[in-house]
C-alpha cells in the first residue's frame, strides 16, 4: 500500500512537470476516487487535462516529454481510459 | 446514428438540467469523445460536474431530481464510469 502510494505521488508529480514543458497545457488537475458511488469499475485516479485548441492537444500528444512520460506511466497502469473531447459548458 | 444523437442530446440537456435544480452543482459541462487517441475503451461522452464541497457532492446524489434522471439515464447506457474525486490542482 505505501508503495502504491508513493508510486502514484510520482505519477502525479511526473504528469504535473509536463505543465512546466509543455506549452499548450492550460490546466492539470488529478485526484482519486473517494469510493462514495459504487461506479468506479476498478479505476482510482483521474487527471484532467486542458488545451485551448484541437492543435493544441496534438502538440501535447507529440512533445518528446510526453510520449517519453506517456510510455513510462501506461506501462505501470492496470488498465486506463483516455477521452479527448471539446467541453461544452452549460450555465444554469 | 441519427436516433443515438437524438437521444444524446436528450440525455445531455436532462442531466444540464439538474444544474437549474440542484443548487451545489456548481458547474456542468459535457463532451464526446474525438476519437484522436486510441484509448477510449468504447465510452463516447464525458459528463463532468462540480461541487464546493464532498457535502454538496452528497446532496446531489441524494436529490430526488438526480435519482430520477440517474435511474432512467444508467438504463439506457451500454456501461459507465462515475468517479468522484478532490481535484488537487496544479500551477506552472
Amino acid at each position: 500500500m505505501e508503495s502504491r502510494k508513493k508510486k502514484s505521488t510520482i505519477s502525479s508529480k511526473a504528469f504535473a512537470n509536463l505543465f512546466n514543458i509543455i506549452e499548450p497545457m492550460k490546466s492539470f488537475q488529478w485526484g482519486k476516487d473517494l469510493g462514495i458511488e459504487n461506479l468506479h469499475q476498478g479505476f482510482t485516479h483521474v487527471f484532467d487535462t486542458s488545451f485551448e485548441t484541437t492543435e493544441g492537444l496534438e502538440i501535447y500528444l507529440s512533445h518528446p516529454a510526453h510520449v517519453e512520460f506517456a510510455n513510462e506511466f501506461l506501462a505501470h497502469l492496470d488498465k486506463v481510459i483516455v477521452m479527448d473531447y471539446k467541453p461544452t459548458a452549460v450555465h444554469p
